[in-house]
């Protein structure tokens, strides 16, 4: 049986030590952020991720959902913990206060949603799409359909889906197909077919908003074609009660390696009634909005399945005896020692500590700038902060996520042959992890965000925005000879990053695909150089309480930054190395050569591919 | 619905260009190995792997082995494979012609152990498993114990297996506590639970022949006191015919994250009658003749897996439309480009393709100097080759399973969200190459094998025989500017190399714990750079022929050695800079402070584990 408890310490740590919650408390809205509050809300949440969600989470993935002649069953328990979910208010937290929300802050929302992916990554998804859907609508939508819709949405009555994929088209949007055909009383007719769409029918809501990416008959070909509607499963009448079934179903669930109890569902839009969000042909830029959103909650998810991978292989490598310490026995009265006395082990826990804790500082770092970017009173601020949440959200989408494949992958190694079986349920977070590489853009789109869009917009004005702070910290600290083991690594990883993105940028100017043959490793040095930066300023908040009362936890970071510097950072040589290699190793290959040289007669069989 | 199409145009590449078959030829007892010959084994096993076990790959992980009342059935359509693989003689290719083998070498039957495993993984572990108990007893059992066993293990109708694990140990044997008591009539009564036992029990054959670890009432403690037993499922008359049902049975099976068709299970011998194999206390050096071989083997999965999954992601890259080239339209009728185009794409297939047809050669490499180890007539020459074979045996298994899983992943990145469903098959590649990192000794055991053991073993001879040729080769080489691009990092990474065993070898004396620290960064050392020497002779070997009428074939040779010395061989620097960090980082840290902090009043439920 695995385990689970919420890392209310380390949040602290991270929200409180590292940075300064009062930034939040000074916004205007938040003054009654108070640190009773605020706890209140952590103990609560892992009160309710611990010991409801949590224990939904094999028994889901072993069930998984159900789809019966349109209808999808959720496993067992879904409905009784999503009812409590609604009751304990957890859909509205961060909702706006007009619509029935509760208007705290986003970067309390992001802690939470750590906690809630710990537990159970599948569950999130129902409230998660919602929470989407109701951001788009929110801030695209006319006030009618904001009052029609959202409070609902916020309350949890009704769920809410995105569905943008279709068979032919995934990261292509402009391969769309789906037809909005307007009619007389100003609503429009939906018909076509969408795939893989998250929570898109199941038996935890009243009703369903599906927000739909069509094209109407006049609209220009490609992306510039495309609008946003929002489609009911259940018309909404004007009381606000239900009416009607609209003509959309659900005709399969996607077979997956992983996310059981999510159903990904293909849906069956056959002239259903919908309704444009904001104006025609914009909905893709609509549709952006969201999905810069749901990519940062992508990349929380790989946090908080790293965090349960993690705490469960600590647990496991304290307990199971296996061998003796290479530097002599240590529990001379046990038939072995415990296996976290070796080396190769604490290679793997260390890996995993220090990337779960990096990241988890980072996550505070967007979630407070995503708070300032909506609601600091001045312009400038946000829009600095907004600039920087732009910079980093493809950064922790794709690097947190493939740091949790890597996370989840050693917790299974050292559960070793008890990791690939059920017992531990560690073989199931690898694979719910693997889908938070792929899903709202593959970790690769996130590279070419980073480097073909971020990376130049403005100038490069948004990379200023981590670029500065980064490199007047260092000024600050590098003649500090305390911190040196920490300002020195930070300081080389920063210039590697520094004139990879002078390089990427200069040759990506003359030739894109240079640029996109550098994105994923240019993502990863981003990544790597951002957490040595975090870690170096943990050891300044820990060096003073190295010896106090909690000196096992202060130690320990200072203990887990020097790890990092040592043994992670290093791959940031490579990552510069394969960078300045640039494209022509890739490019000049004929695609003729990367075979196969054996098909003769081989008859393609890919039937749904193309 | 994946493809598969045996690569007998590179093995022929990587056995008769680079290496010389001729080697292979000249050995006692090969002579009649003509290159007509191979190429008839090879094609027909190439057909047998694609037309019988290939097609019951997809349905065999989804419907997976039942277990009723101790019975375990095989998935529909296994039973007839193998009666037919049995039928082709496939069972019996490089066994011992004394009992009915047909004696080919070693080299050609772990080229059709690759094909065997792309095709079928769970299937090969049928005759995988009998063909590891055949080497045990064929090394190390008495001849009447021979006689009664190995000819029907080779002609496949009789399996094998080989019973190590318990729940409480499966690294560490010396915890084991399987009892074997002496009976009168020279026979044991064997009691004890050994899990995960691969093949166990299962429907494809009339009897199948255990190989058991257990201690006799007057063994030593520990490793020291383990032997090596045969307990035949069912007893064998003097006749050879089938006689009682013996005390052993299937309690169960194991649920896995992949190979779902075949068998793990829960073996319980409650007195079975057993006989000794070899001598008392000697067992656990019996179990690693066959363990060696295994390992061998396991690795030799990992290639036949990422070949598979390399095919399938080069077949879709090249057909999945999506997007438009960096550099320009380049399929301007077609609706988007197909993602072969995409930079980031190619990163990933060419990772796949140079990782991949470097085992390969690799694989025939080792495969070469198994042969000359067993058939070679001058002592000195068997010795140099088993010398090899030893230090080489753990890079292997590691190097070759650590690239199977990155390759599965990168074919199901490939694929995008349909990778993450059963549609094209990738997901199961990836769930089921996830074991080869695991069993026959996990890679993190591997590492120190080659670190703890190999490494000094004879004063550093082992290592002489991978050093030497390579030096040589270097020196060779080093002035030839056409291969100065290939040689220049080759002999940078083989630096590294050479410096870290040295470092590794001396600190690792003083403290054992440094070389554990070490180990699976160094064996990944290793491996990169056996990978781009024999990059390297490949491309020596292809520069005549890049004009050629196989032109695409031998200039994507080089295309590939060129991409593998400057975006795969960079990642030597990493692991040279975290072999030489030490061991300090990893432990220094106080074991407690691991976590979890938050963990008050956590009662543990680990209950199998220790």
């Amino acid at each position: 049986m695995p385990i689970y408890k919420a890392p209310i310490r380390d949040i602290s740590f991270a929200s409180r030590e590292v940075f300064d919650f009062g930034t939040i408390k000074a916004l205007p809205g938040c003054s009654d952020m108070t640190d009773d509050l605020v706890d209140a809300v952590f103990q609560e949440a892992a009160r309710f991720c611990e010991n409801e969600l949590f224990p939904l989470n094999q028994s889901g993935d072993q069930e998984g959902c159900q789809w019966k002649n349109g209808e999808v069953t959720t496993p067992k328990g879904f409905k009784n913990a999503y009812d409590k979910f609604v009751e304990g208010g957890w859909t509205s937290v961060s909702s706006d206060p007009k619509y029935g929300g509760q208007g705290l802050p986003d970067s309390l929302e992001f802690i939470l949603e750590e906690m809630i992916c710990s537990s159970n990554l599948s569950f999130s998804l129902y409230p998660g799409l919602t929470r989407g859907a109701y951001t788009a609508i929110h801030a695209h939508g006319a006030e009618d359909i904001k009052q029609k819709f959202l409070p609902k949405m916020i309350d949890g009555t009704w769920g809410g889906t995105m569905n943008l994929t279709e068979p032919q088209c995934g990261t292509d949007l402009g391969l769309l197909r789906t037809k909005a055909v307007p009619q007389k009383d100003g609503s429009y007719e939906i018909t076509g077919n969408k795939i893989w769409i998250s929570s898109g029918e199941h038996d935890l809501t009243e009703n369903i908003i599906h927000l739909v990416l069509a094209k109407t008959p006049t609209a220009p070909e490609g992306v510039k074609g495309i609008s946003l509607f929002v489609v009911p499963k259940f018309m909404v009448n004007d009381d606000g009660s239900l009416g009607d079934r609209n003509k959309l179903q659900c005709t399969s669930l996607e077979h997956k390696m992983g996310i059981h109890a999510s159903p990904s569902c293909a849906m069956s839009f056959d002239g259903a009634k919908g309704w444009l969000v904001g104006k025609e042909n914009a909905g893709l830029s609509y549709m952006f909005t969201m999905m810069n959103n749901e990519r940062i909650g992508v990349g929380l998810q790989g946090l908080g399945i790293s965090e349960v991978s993690y705490q469960n292989a600590v647990v496991y490598a304290r307990e199971r005896l296996q061998g003796r310490s290479l530097s002599g026995v240590k529990h001379p009265k046990k038939p072995a020692d415990p296996i976290i006395v070796h080396p190769d082990i604490r290679r793997m826990l260390m890996t995993m500590k220090s990337y779960i804790e990096g990241c988890r500082m980072m996550g505070v770092w967007i979630g407070q700038e995503v708070d300032i970017s909506q609601k600091h009173p001045e312009k400038e601020e946000r829009q600095r902060a907004d600039d920087f949440v732009q910079l980093m959200t493809p950064v922790v989408k794709a690097f947190f996520t493939d740091m949790a494949f890597e996370n989840t992958n050693h917790a299974l190694q050292i559960h070793g042959g008890y990791g690939y079986t059920q017992d531990f349920g560690v073989e199931q977070y690898v694979r719910d992890a693997r889908i938070t590489q792929i899903y709202e853009g593959t970790n690769g789109i996130q590279g070419l965000d980073l480097v073909g869009r971020k990376l130049g917009m403005h100038m490069g004005r948004l990379l200023r925005r981590f670029f500065h702070p980064v490199q007047e910290f260092i000024k600050e600290h590098e003649d500090n000879e305390d911190l040196a083991e920490f300002v020195g690594p930070l300081a080389k990883s920063f210039d590697r990053l520094q004139r990879a993105a002078l390089t990427v940028a200069q040759k990506g100017m003359a030739n894109p695909e240079e640029a996109g043959a550098a994105s994923t490793d240019f993502l990863s040095l981003f990544g790597h150089t951002a957490l040595a930066y975090l870690w170096t300023r943990a050891v300044i908040v820990s060096k003073p309480n190295e010896n106090g009362s909690e000196s096992l936890f202060y130690k320990g970071k200072i203990d887990t930054a020097r790890f990092y510097m040592q043994k992670i950072l290093p791959r940031t040589s490579t990552l510069f190395a394969t960078i300045m290699a640039g494209k022509k190793t890739l490019m000049d290959i004929d695609e003729e050569a990367f075979g196969p040289f054996d098909f003769s007669g081989f008859s393609q069989e890919i039937t749904r591919a193309s």
